[in-house]
């Protein structure tokens, strides 16, 4: 292992809060170390197009509390082909880049992956991602300012819903996870919350509705989007089952990726971002650093990925228990 | 004219934050000039059902800060017949209710005005709806609020826009006024602003979205959802003229009335609560009460509810200059 | 009078939300009347010492919605003298800039008017303050964000107060203006306002806490910094007379001045950035651009920068009406 | 041990965001096990002198996400005598109340170790504070709110300080604790966070303000309260060394304490409220309900109160890092 002189940094996949966190201490980290820190725009894209530019310290100031990514970031097609990747090595070749950091999420570590083994270079990897569906680390970067606006927004309908009794149906993020949706269901007093991992009970929901009629004028139901049948199908079914509710739909789209990162998130970016350039130096590549429990830990690019649940029965449970 | 001395306080409408301050001041001032203060509950509607309740000055405290309305608000259809309105007539009596103070909207004061003529019964208006859509005040109860949490919302739209490229189409609040689009527009910068009250030229749009694409890589487009198209149609129209564009739909929908009012909501609220109470003492009736450069005014329900126009040419003007 | 090509601005005193959106309003404003624009750093004190840029409306994107201002802000002693204002004028001469907009309070007033009488030399101003302390102007840009920061504090303290049956004094900005501790006490219900302009009658005080203890458990008494005695004056005060209250202090300091600003301190510092350079262009000089009664009118900086009281009555009485 | 049919559950000590959330879940998992459930109003004063009310579902409706405490809570000189918690024991049997969940930090759980020895009672524990100083959870309730509220007050003071070139010193609460400090320390990009773990090294941090003089013009520095110096002697300090800089101190103060809590201490104090009502109906006693690692669990109360260390070595490392 030759030592380690250039690093670069990009970040890839969906924007999440906490990115610019997260490139700033790989920035500031590399030159703590005495190493040179180029940034790549755009994701892999800019990998393979050459959109490279010098990072210092001065370059990162004032970013730390920012949302979005001041790096960029894109669907690459062309880092999908073999041509497109070496275009992207050649480029990193050309400013001597030893070693790289990404941050993202599945679709950014597997690219990684397939880079390394073609390539024999070392990529370290950090959870850049509001879903919170990677392995190895408690929370990804992003998903508890997500969690944050969710909570927010459905506060600030509740507002309205008590006001006129109304039972509002809430979409909120979450593809494949129900993470988002559980967590902000329980942190609102959600009555009802719908996620991909569950199949859903309509007869159930639709007893406790009317079981806790007398408690509650107002309702909420939080579906995740990866729901089976999304906010708008549950919507209407529940307006058949109680014609007598007054039923809305909202649904809280893109705000949910934006804003400035919360506190945890921006400890949590700037510890994984030291760690990966520490990594780096020590000569580990291909894997995602994560904090478990409160410790910088590192894991496989193929282990991280696996969608495994992070969904917890007890979770559930308090939904149901704490809605009466 | 007999001397008040009971008087109630209402909320009828779509729910606006500030609502709750408007209800302590009318409460509370009430108290302040020695008379007992009712609230009905659930606007027209609980007054018809006699959902009537005893007020004290602690009934508001530490309720300035919340949205909605703790006294609710709801249509009522039995309100628009003579039936109606005679129970309602007779709830008021059998509580030996001299006045009262009516929060909402136009179709509120449309209200009022019916009740006063049938039964020569003192009501005064309080501006409380998101719109701004009344004459006879500068601003209404409630938009202050909802547009900062438009501008809340488009700034935290615009990190991800920023990030990715891409031109958002925001659908905000609005079906019949263009304010709330035309000034959360302004104040975040949107290259441009659909409104109700100006027929949309999509070639000058188009042409300079075109022309500024030197100088930016996001946009942000606002539509009011009373604009001739609403926003999917906008979206629609922009990814048919601009393939190449990465054009999102974002529909900030029920956020827009929650929340806790901003400190000009607040003050508006007390000041015209207490301008309310004092006018019913004065022997005033079937008036709105305004604030119009920073005085109390006094204005005719039927003066206050034509929407008379207050889009300012200069504010159309200052979004195309200032969009650069 | 010869035609203007080039333009620059600075901002100068205190820092105030808004600044950056009053910036780029003028930047953005002579770029579309084809004129170039530079940028002064650091206020007088940078057009003394030529630390002059040139701008682009690139360079003033993305800065609508953030605090400070990316010009930075600093006092000059040099520009006090002549040979100070010789030197600011002859960089200004270099760099061929014939007009000039100076954002900040009274003292860059002042400043401005000295330059323009002994050098000829046109310049126009932009209220750029929290203190909302200028005439010519409904508010100053940095006030409605600034009274809005303090409301939120002082709702977060109201939370503890409760918890706790506590009475706060809470130190708020305005060295000589009560505006931002009298809007303020309103929005948040503070059971009393104590205020520069107005001597306090500490019995009257006294009186009020003590008869409304059935009500309250909690207090508020918001202080101006510029009051006659500062927040811990007025805490000792009311330990004497009740030495059963729990009594504490909080002073708010400098988070006052920063943030994200409201919709309200965007709007306004994009109209009248606006109507500097038009002013500019029309051949206007030595006057500040405000906003009355939603209209864009120009003052001249002798009348802008004397203090009149804009302090109403009607605020002091609403504060006593409803702290019942 | 008899079967358990009436609770009862109080806040103590000082106030903390998500205690409302806490309240709610005892109450409501009560009533899902069937228990009558009581509130103690004013923590161990309200159990001396009987203040005691009778909990619904409804009565913590719309709370979880509310600051401060409904129940309220007050030091109790009184319970530190036998008699007065011979009294307290009377009040608890009058309303056959056989257990107790008690929400606060070591004070509380210190009073409650006592009562159960002497009366023989089941009490458990919720980490209710925001100092983060217990054994035994990951996170106190409150922690996260706290936290995040320091972050929003010192983003505002960047702004200003970027604004001005100036140096802020910044007092955070946490008397024996610098955890508050160290994490929002590495949240804001502090250039230095000063703690009572740690003996401060001067040299070292005038050092390092001197190295990075030409990356930035603004420093923030953050004290906990309990550090050896606070604050003033701090600010004192550096401007005797740095005379050129312009030194400014903020001390946050009691805005720390409220506000809405964050998603995360909604969810934690959920579940350990869950777990309380559980544990009590499992025969437990005498124990903190915490989470850690997110799962529930039970710590003895003589073991929970030992403010072992949380501090880790990788913060601190961490700010230098990334404060270049």
């Amino acid at each position: 292992m030759s030592k380690i002189k250039n690093i670069a940094v990009l970040t890839s996949g969906g924007d999440a809060p906490g990115m610019n966190a997260a490139i700033r201490a790989v920035v500031r980290t590399g030159i703590y170390y005495n190493l040179n820190v180029f940034g790549i725009r755009r994701g892999y894209d800019g990998m393979v197009s050459g959109d490279i530019i010098s990072m210092d310290a001065k370059s990162v100031a004032n970013i730390i509390q920012r949302g979005g990514t001041i790096l960029k970031t894109a669907r690459s097609d062309e880092f999908r082909t073999i041509e497109g990747r070496q275009k992207a090595y050649e480029n990193l070749r050309k400013h001597e880049i030893d070693a790289l950091v990404v941050i993202g999420g599945d679709g950014t570590f597997t690219g990684a992956s397939k880079f390394i083994e073609e390539f024999d270079f070392p990529v370290m990897g950090l959870p850049g991602t509001i879903d919170n569906d990677l392995l190895g680390t408690d929370f990804t970067i992003g998903y508890d300012t997500a969690i944050n606006t969710v909570v927010d927004a459905v506060d600030k309908i509740r507002d309205t819903a008590e006001s006129h009794d109304r039972l509002f149906v809430i979409e909120v993020m979450g593809r494949d996870s129900g993470l988002i949706a559980l967590r902000s269901g329980i942190s609102t007093g959600a009555e009802a919350v719908l996620i991909p991992e569950i199949k859903v009970d309509y007869d159930a929901i639709m007893t406790r509705l009317d079981k806790t009629r007398k408690n509650k004028a107002s309702r909420i139901i939080i579906v995740a989007e990866g729901d089976q049948e999304g906010g708008m199908v549950v919507a209407d079914k529940i307006k058949e089952s109680f014609p007598s509710y007054d039923v809305r739909l909202s649904i809280l789209g893109h705000i949910q990726r934006g804003g400035s990162p919360t506190c945890m998130d921006r400890v949590l970016a700037s510890r994984v971002g030291v760690g990966a350039v520490e990594g780096l130096i020590e000569g580990r590549r291909g894997e995602m650093v994560g904090l478990i429990h409160g410790e910088v830990k590192y894991t496989p690019f193929s282990k991280a990925i696996k969608h495994i649940d992070k969904i917890d029965d007890n979770l559930t449970r308090i939904v149901e228990i704490l809605s009466l």
